[in-house]
């Protein structure tokens, strides 16, 4: 199977909402009148950022979800994407699973496939998103102002509770493990809660390299710092039954420091507590408020009983060991 | 150095244009009212696009120029990138030099960094390319009409005359190399000559996989044929001198199945000749006519007396040994 039969079988199908998508030089679009294309782009390598064991179907669906979860975390509306894909060798089975499980991340948001490139490589998958916004009401990280309250949404901790069991480091329940797998493997990227934050939250990001480095961010592109309780590791919304189960030192660190969660962090001011809480059931994602936005600068993680916790939380970093 | 101090250092430069760049979730663009947005993404991995030998900055310059030449063939106004970088280990030293020869083409071209992604793995360079361009005015490979003149701009087989050379299949002059070399490892897209020719040419792609390959999409998705002559192969503006000096098959393969020329295939109604060599000569490209579309399908390669050569020009394909 050569590279054009291997897009046609697997990646091509008719434009719907493009001027023109897969097959030519350039993919065209016509963006709404008015508004700001928001961009993101992510690669996955194997061994870095997926195990080769997995099932395709999830890897196809993973690395879209991440790129989603960038849109998500600006507040806006996904468009389309492209897809460039290095492959050891052309396998119908596995492009098969991987194109099925992208199409149907694709479709529920739809966001359409406009373009790509395949080739020989070790195996590399990166996409890129295009979504679109409103303009001045894009959630950005240096938004976040003295005084806010802190939120996350859905639960975090859980991908890291799968990646510790696969790396042998953890042994648990065999639901338990499949449960946490899943969450690591079909993230579940926040678009329609980043769409609803917008005009009310100030700054957010998406928790991929682990919640305290991915605030972390936030803080230093605010000029703030944060205070970040740990009470809601007790039990709340954003702690599953799971992770429950474990000894509080693994609860910290693979809450707030595990990374893969693509949960949105975000900050808003306290005044939008009861409207922060509505949007979030209505679009049926738990928010929970962890902390809140400091004049002062730094980040002091707290315990349940409001003392500093004074642990190193290494977040992920792809270049460091 | 981590991966943010990486990007930080190599890659974060102020947003000009665009109305944020690195550093968040998302880029944000402003779009010009009206126009149409071009998408392209190719993405280069070593070994297979390029030898692990390569002059780093020069490998800058190339990721992005085959991008750019997507672009050109549609005849779309650069805007942005994004870039993603998997490396094998953070080397100051190379991403000194891939970071300089990628600016400095971007910057001729007014095309802005506005994100990417950096990860440890195998080196694997994936862009992706926004321009813009008038609804209804960019070139597609679907526009060929019989009757039309076939044109290529630049020299073609240089490139491969080079990769020849690499793989000791061949043997030249030291300055003979250096200067095919060149050709191989700085492709020059032909972004102006693109958009000049909106309007006036019907379908164009660039030459990557092999001129003959290439007009093979043409044909195929325009559902016509083509004639191609090759006396232009015995002395023109679209063959260099150091091509000459090859045996006649030698010449006739590379020229018309080499790839990696990223030139401009392009057809035009009969009618517009002086236009093409005027704007041709305005953005100071030269374009050689090298054939017509034809009604009946098929393509025909004739040799420089009209006698039909038959012979297999493989053209380049990731997934064909």
């Amino acid at each position: 199977m050569g590279e054009f039969d291997l897009i046609a079988r697997h990646f091509q199908r008719p434009a719907r909402r493009a001027v023109l998508g897969v097959g030519d030089d350039c993919a065209l679009i016509q963006p709404s009148a008015g508004q700001q294309l928001a961009i993101s782009t992510d690669m996955l390598v194997e061994g870095r950022h997926f195990l080769s064991t997995v099932d395709p179907a999830r890897l196809g669906h993973k690395a879209l979800a991440v790129n989603l979860s960038d849109l998500a975390a600006c507040g806006a509306l996904p468009l389309a994407f492209t897809l460039s894909l290095a492959l050891p060798q052309a396998d119908n089975t596995w492009l098969e699973g991987f194109s099925r499980g992208l199409f149907a991340l694709a479709d529920a948001h739809g966001c359409e496939l406009i373009g790509g490139d395949t080739t020989q490589g070790p195996l590399n998958i990166s996409i890129t998103v295009l979504g679109e916004v409103p303009p001045e009401q894009a959630l950005l990280r240096h938004a976040a102002q003295a005084g806010d309250d802190l939120y996350v949404s859905g639960t975090v901790g859980d991908a890291r509770l799968a990646l510790e069991v696969f790396r042998g480091h953890l042994s648990v329940g065999g639901d338990v493990f499949e449960r946490a797998r899943a969450r690591m493997e079909l993230p579940t990227p926040r678009v329609e809660l980043g769409q609803a934050l917008r005009g009310v939250a100030h700054a957010a990001i998406d928790v991929s390299d682990g919640l305290l480095g991915d605030l972390g961010h936030v803080l230093k592109r605010s000029g703030v710092g944060a205070q970040v309780d740990t009470g809601w590791l007790q039990g709340s919304a954003a702690v599953s039954a799971d992770l429950l189960t474990l000894p509080w030192t693994r609860r910290l660190d693979f809450a707030l420091a595990g990374g893969d969660d693509y949960e949105l962090l975000f900050t808003a001011p306290v005044r939008e507590r009861e409207r922060i809480h509505a949007l979030a059931s209505d679009v049926a994602v738990p928010v929970t408020r962890i902390g809140r936005i400091t004049a002062e600068s730094g980040l002091r993680v707290l315990d349940p009983q409001g003392q500093p916790i004074n642990r190193r939380f290494a977040s992920f970093d792809h270049f460091s060991p």
